[in-house]
């Protein structure tokens, strides 16, 4: 199943940078994970925003939230979820 | 996986009745079916309006998706779904 | 009388682990008290997010805010309640 | 247990007079017997609209919803309704 | 003139208790006094949170503001008011 | 006591231009009135708009509701009221 | 470029069924070939509504609005449309 | 003075045919006459709708609001004005 | 050309008194210098709040901006402006 | 193609001088190259906020993204952007 998955990151201004730049890596390092599962298969940036748009897809939302939460930056980031449902016309491709 | 579900009734209020009363019972009718199979498993009125919440559970989106487009009174009814997470404090019970 | 209660934990990140340890297992202690008194009925996540979404039943608004401020983490919350009105068709199983 | 009740009145303007009058005088004849049964407390106009706040006290939101059910003008009415807590400051008088 | 007052308080969670305390005892004197006084004529919590609705009489709204201004609460409450108008039905009783 | 009022004119576009002149000159001779006894201090067009902001005066909110209802646009009108509070510095003129 | 499209279908539910399968074939027929085309790369429902969320990819906004319009049913649609940007962690992979 | 218009047209789909056609085109008529005077000075669809977002300059807000009742289609349209502050960047150039 | 401007006063609470103070009664000196420019024409407090509207007249929105940004307390207040046309009907008195 | 970007400037209200005349004049800057490219096309200030509405010129929206981090201010900005699309009576002038 997949969702509609919209993070804000809040991480505040002040971070300093060795803990910014941690974060930052063990965030791309965690999301290839994810990627290599087939549980992250889309990332988008909104524009002019320190924000994602991402195309997940997992077992349920319960699989999702725990992908969501192993993120390093989580804790930092406001996210909202919104499930997708399949469409018929997808598979008259 | 669980899902809330929230509906307002549209049906015109200038709905002859003879409409209105059999889109009533079928909708009954289907939702009683929809309990058996587990689909529905609680329903709630929104106090004062023409509106329910109710909790449904379902394989995924499309199933739960197409459970409810399978009520008569389906395109009546502007319908709101959010996806739940199971909460692991309700395997502690 | 039950009700639908939202719940966003704004603890903030920067909350000693020792206090947040204290505050999540004082938390769950109470809750799994409220299960067994029967006000907290059912609970789930909101995928992606700190928060929940919980099934109460009390007597009425008073007592339910009872049970909430009781919570450990209540000061940290922030807290919307929805009051449910049974439906009929519950009884009709 | 108190409620506070919005109304936003939707009949459309060209109702004919005499439903118009005769929804009216029902309306108020059932609000005086709801006040009379203790369960519509207190009544204001929100100023410019046709729209009402009342205070009104029912043993739940089940009983609550039957009492505005019952108002004849109640399918041309956007109602929502919020549940109120009592103070215990009130006791303190 | 009534009108219906909601308040948030926003007193932060690290006031110190002495403070806290002093504010809460002081608030209560007040709100004693402007019931006395029939300016305070009902308060419910918003079951929840730390928040209430409140149904105030006063000549005007700067009479409101000043009583308003008055709770040594104040300064930490986000408040909304809103003007109620007098429904004629409430004379019919 | 001052208020703050906004309308917005949803005069259907199909209405015969027999009707809504009939309603615009009447418009203009109550508001002409409402001007003459100093309950229309001010009015103002929304830019782009067929909707105003008014400045009115009245003894209390139920006597500007009247006001308002006198007006034989009133029920095509979606009217919201914002309840104003004199300035202790306007007196320091 | 990429773009997030909404939309809701508004297809009145009196419109008769010879209209209504017209223009749902005409859309299914229009889709594909937009897919065809590679400016429609991934459609979902929205679980519960008469709504989709799709994938969308052109030169640019008016490249995409030209496709959004050449759909049977646009005129009946309420689209909302978010442009995405590309996230440098795609070239990664 | 410059102002950022959004127009949505809410022309009702079953216009004739003949009586849309001579909308758009005296629309189209009378905003190159506004550009012609200065007062249109750019104009956007927006993506997916039947929507505007256009540049204006006009000497105040009520100079605006008459050019915007001259066009043909206004009183279809749902029209929101929002005032720009020259920016003293813009001389630096 | 006329303005409605609404300031909300975000000036934390644990300013030290002589800023405040220094703040407060710059702000009354600056806005009295505004009132004898035929700038700020009215004043309102938003009641219970520590919040005003204001009737401002400027040129245009970029001397308006001005006159807001001389205000001490700018920086410290959340603004937000809304154009005002003149209604052909205060011409009538 | 071309995008409507409005900026609200957050820095903190007790940064040091010296670090906000840095961020300003290096935004100018900035934002004068910018300009110089042809990406920054109009800016305007929205009246009474520290805030700017912006017609930027990009090829496509990661282009936009690249362009607004590279403004020395980004990180106190919060930034939302939408994506225009070309109307054809642009190009009958």
């Amino acid at each position: 199943m997949e969702f509609l998955v919209r993070t804000e990151n809040l991480l505040p201004n002040d971070t300093p940078d060795e803990v910014r730049n941690r974060l930052k890596s063990g965030e791309r390092e965690r999301a290839m994970e994810l990627r290599a599962e087939g549980v992250l298969k889309r990332l988008w940036r909104v524009p002019g925003r320190n924000a994602t748009i991402g195309l997940y897809e997992a077992a349920d939302s319960a699989a999702l939230h725990d992908a969501l939460v192993s993120l390093p930056m989580w804790k930092y980031m406001d996210i909202t979820v919104e499930a997708l449902a399949a469409h018929p016309q997808e598979n008259q491709q």
